[in-house]
């Protein structure tokens, strides 16, 4: 916790009203870039390099009740996890930056996720912005959906965009104080559009996407042409969301995603989340759209693949990738 | 057959003695980058965007025969291939550019390679080099190896390294008409260092390295990064074998071979020469050096990966590697 992050949460809450109830409690979804976050221009307000788009993704996601409590106690998925674990010190240093008059609070926090951890599937995203919506609801803050976004962005970047359902932009900003960048919702009734997870490993994974783009960003000589690519393909997003012509997401989204893998590949040490199975997926999604399937993909910091097709193609796709779990983002 | 290659052709053979023998024969050796050669400046002339270094692997590579005949007959490793087939139309067509002033004149070209063909092993690269050696020996040109580096390089570029043995740079010259773009060797006598081809697939690849630069040259954002990149690597490389700093020199050309094939993951379509088995084995190659083992990888436009270690560790690294085939380059 520093002194830099609890003065930027002090501003941000400085005349909230304060209603507290009992235990505050939220969900917020789990949310997957097309326009990746990859580099931090600030690391203590966790402020990007690039803007970055997502869409969030529906019912999947964090539920979180976050209570006073005699002692520190946090519980993730029904286990208690102990507090010197990096999950329940990352979340009890982030509870801090908001009490920082009180010398001795504790909490008690029950988190659930119902996407597996940290296998590049963003919880940490759904963790952070639900923990901060029941944090709201808890104080009685009332804070709007801009803040809440700025304020979940401290716990892990991404978290900004999952405080919104449906496409989220985030601004990357440009002040030094952080108070320009935060994500908005970008309207849109594209019911059609789907993504489907083709799940390769569960496990955790061997270098944080915090520790993995710091490498990169440090290592890599390809990273300068990142953040130019980045806001290239944000417009193209935007263009084909407003159209809803799906080819130019896809392929944008695709060429993105690689584009940041390839970033990471360029790093020293190489920093490669692929497994064997990654490759042979991916070479399968190549080989069905060579066949006219119109089907692309995108992969985080992870093993993971995430297709994405729409609804005229999801029997097909389906019939392609058995055990898809296939998303309908926007309804 | 272009006229600017004529040109460039006839000004270099320009002067030379002919001294005919019925029958020109030359072996030249395979090469593998430690700086690879990715992206032209000029595709007629074979003129790269960037300067490379690579390594001759010995006594791999490309043994060839040329004579004229009645007829054009190509000799594939002791298969007659098919006049139409893209391999000889290749060596035909770089053939007709020493020529033009004869309308109908035909070969008889025997050639044979103890690497798999085409499977990134650069067969094309000792192929072009074998066969330019084996036409000087055949005409009696007497050309020195700076001008027949020229002349390899418009058959396939990375062949003007390939008529030297050991350490090799390939200056990427300014100059619009080509004549400052040949190799020269680097001398050394690292006895010590070594190579092992360590080999996942000998299929063809899906697309060729000439096919596969061009489409990253135009569409990858993040390949306008790639020629400081390997400027600074080249250098490195330099000062590497100087003061045989195999750390170093690992370490170079294995950023510098994944930095490449990122270029390729971000061009679109992606290009990924990779295999599931490549993926494993350079997951392998990283625990292996995690655990304190000095080796490092490089991969050429395909499946393969290449080892790089010294004597010092030959022994432990074919333990961990069965199947390896060890190559010392410098003798």
């Amino acid at each position: 916790m520093s002194e830099i992050q609890s003065q930027y949460v002090k501003k941000i809450l400085r005349g909230v009203g304060t209603a507290p109830v009992e235990c505050g409690e939220a969900f917020a979804p789990s949310n997957i870039a097309l326009c990746k976050y990859w580099g931090k221009r600030d690391p203590v307000l966790n402020l990007p390099v690039n803007s970055s788009l997502s869409v969030s993704l529906g019912k999947l996601g964090t539920r979180t009740a976050v209570r006073f409590a005699d002692r520190n106690r946090i519980e993730l998925n029904g286990k208690e996890v102990s507090p010197e674990d990096t999950f329940a010190v990352r979340i009890l240093e982030f509870l801090q930056l908001f009490f920082p008059m009180i010398g001795n609070v504790h909490f008690d926090v029950r988190t659930a996720n119902n996407i597996p951890t940290a296998a590049g599937l963003a919880s940490s995203a759904s963790g952070f912005a639900a923990l901060v919506l029941a944090l709201d609801n808890l104080m009685g803050w009332g804070l709007d959906r801009k803040q809440l976004s700025m304020l979940a962005r401290l716990g892990s970047g991404s978290a900004a965009r999952s405080v919104y359902d449906g496409f989220v932009c985030w601004h990357a900003g440009t002040r030094k104080d952080g108070r320009d960048s935060f994500a908005e919702p970008i309207s849109s009734d594209w019911k059609e559009f789907r993504i489907g997870i083709l799940e390769i490993s569960k496990d955790w994974k061997p270098v944080s996407s915090r520790a993995g783009m710091k490498r990169t960003v440090e290592t890599s000589e390809l990273y300068r042409s990142w953040p130019r690519q980045a806001a290239d393909d944000l417009e193209m997003l935007r263009l084909a969301i407003a159209d809803k012509d799906f080819p130019m997401l896809g392929k944008t989204a695709e060429n993105n995603a690689l584009a940041m893998h390839a970033t990471m590949l360029s790093a020293w040490p190489p920093l490669i989340y692929w497994q064997p199975e990654t490759i042979a997926q991916i070479h399968r999604v190549h080989q069905v759209r060579s066949e006219g399937l119109d089907v692309y993909l995108t992969i985080d910091a992870g093993p993971n693949l995430k297709l994405l097709f729409t609804e005229e193609t999801e029997k097909l796709v389906k019939s392609f990738f058995p055990g898809l779990q296939v998303i309908c983002p926007i309804d």
